[in-house]
């Protein structure tokens, strides 16, 4: 059981702006919750760092979001569920709070809903964890995975050079892979490549069905809040809170984007 | 005075496979000399890691090394040079074994050869780190010098996308930034950009004199080694060995461009 304050806020976390998708449908779903999310910059991309590296950052910033007094935590980036998600459950767990991620409720429903040829596309370090075809194997043993590490598209998001050429041409040499031949959907299996599924989408002729795991997400954090009563009882917009390891250009363009140019942004040591 | 064997290898390290520039010209110019390479590839890009970071990893590399009986060491990496240069030739220095690196020479002919509009490309770390226009400034002060983060570019190298579509779209990207217009000169501060120096040269229709290190430095060890007496006695060809903390692909398809098929290829844990 969580012992916080039912108005405490949610703790969110990523190694750069690709969480602010997941913020972004919390916000949107929970507007009342008071968000706490913390972009570690500096230290972006994890998707190519050792499983030690990112379970150190990962744990660093869990230990800052509990001494904001968060009631929970979600691991709004993939590279860390895959790589450091025991690790972070067992240090939240001593302060009774719950963790979330992006995986394992993306994976259960495509596991219930879906039977088909199922592509995915993540960092190095979530493919190589060879996560998602083990998650989803669980919820059904026919359904067949194919996994393909597109490492450039983070550097290229974080870089703002989203709806450019160099974009539209890395999505082409990725997506134009043998694996992903004859897919009938696309699991974005990283929190920065919602901000790309529109030309993901273009490039298919919406042919493939994309699953991003944002509103999933958001959706499970809600249901477990009602479940528990974890529900903020405010009536007015919850505070939304940044922070990031290391300020840049492109993560307050976006963040002003997503929320508005009122934005409460702070650089922080990690 | 180095108290080394002639014989002993010369050692080279980058954070990938940037470095392998620097010893295709050395082992071009110093034929006979015994070389060990050691490439970071699983810390690349060191380009947007913290300074810290940079200094544990580049010390890891030289005590390794240093074990292996090195003579000399090569930073064949200018972001390690940019952030860690103090701290590996003091701990070079325990052992009398003489450091080069690839910023410090450039600077130096730059400096003495050119006056006028400079532009300098390289990481995120070495650009913060404004290396370039301080040495070069030290020799020439009058010189105009402009730096430019070029962030995608080690990425799209260690990738393997040399001579594609998504390489010729960024290297257009970067270099149509305004700081680089009308500069007569491009310093190439990264060992990895001579692997797309031809697409650079391309892009500014041969008008812009493009400098890169890898001969400079090779040029400059050359220089020193005859000065103190420590060119390798050998007649046949020099050994060449690899070493690499994360094997890829691309390492091996390079490396076996450059130097033959009959390589010594080995992954160590750093």
């Amino acid at each position: 059981m969580n012992t916080k304050n039912n108005n405490a806020p949610l703790g969110i976390f990523d190694s750069g702006v690709g969480g602010l998708t997941v913020v972004k449908e919390i916000n949107k779903i929970l507007p009342n919750e008071n968000l706490i999310y913390f972009g570690d910059t500096k230290h972006v991309p994890y998707g190519d760092k050792s499983k030690e590296t990112i379970i150190y950052y990962s744990k660093q910033i869990t230990e800052f979001l509990i001494k904001e007094n968060c009631k929970a935590i979600v691991i709004a980036c993939n590279t860390a569920t895959a790589n450091a998600h025991k690790d972070i459950v067992e240090l939240a767990k001593k302060f009774k709070i719950p963790v979330f991620d992006v995986i394992t409720p993306v994976a259960e429903k495509v596991g219930l809903e879906l039977n088909q040829k199922i592509g995915v596309i993540a960092t190095k370090g979530t493919i190589n964890s060879g996560i998602y075809k083990k998650k989803i194997k669980k919820f059904n043993k026919s359904i067949e995975v194919l996994e393909l590490a597109t490492s450039l598209l983070v550097p290229i998001i974080e870089e703002g050079l989203v709806n450019s050429d160099i974009s539209k041409e890395t999505i082409k040499y990725y997506l134009a892979n043998k694996k992903l031949s004859n897919i009938d959907a696309l699991i974005l299996g990283c929190t920065h490549y919602p901000l790309i599924s529109k030309e993901i989408n273009k490039y298919f002729n919406g042919n493939v069905k994309i699953i991003d795991s944002p509103l999933i997400v958001a959706n499970q954090i809600q249901y477990y809040f009602k479940k528990n009563n974890l529900l903020s009882d405010n009536t007015n917009k919850g505070d939304l809170k940044f922070y990031l390891s290391d300020y840049t250009n492109n993560f307050e363009k976006l963040a002003k984007k997503f929320f508005g140019n009122e934005i409460y942004l702070t650089e922080i040591k990690l």
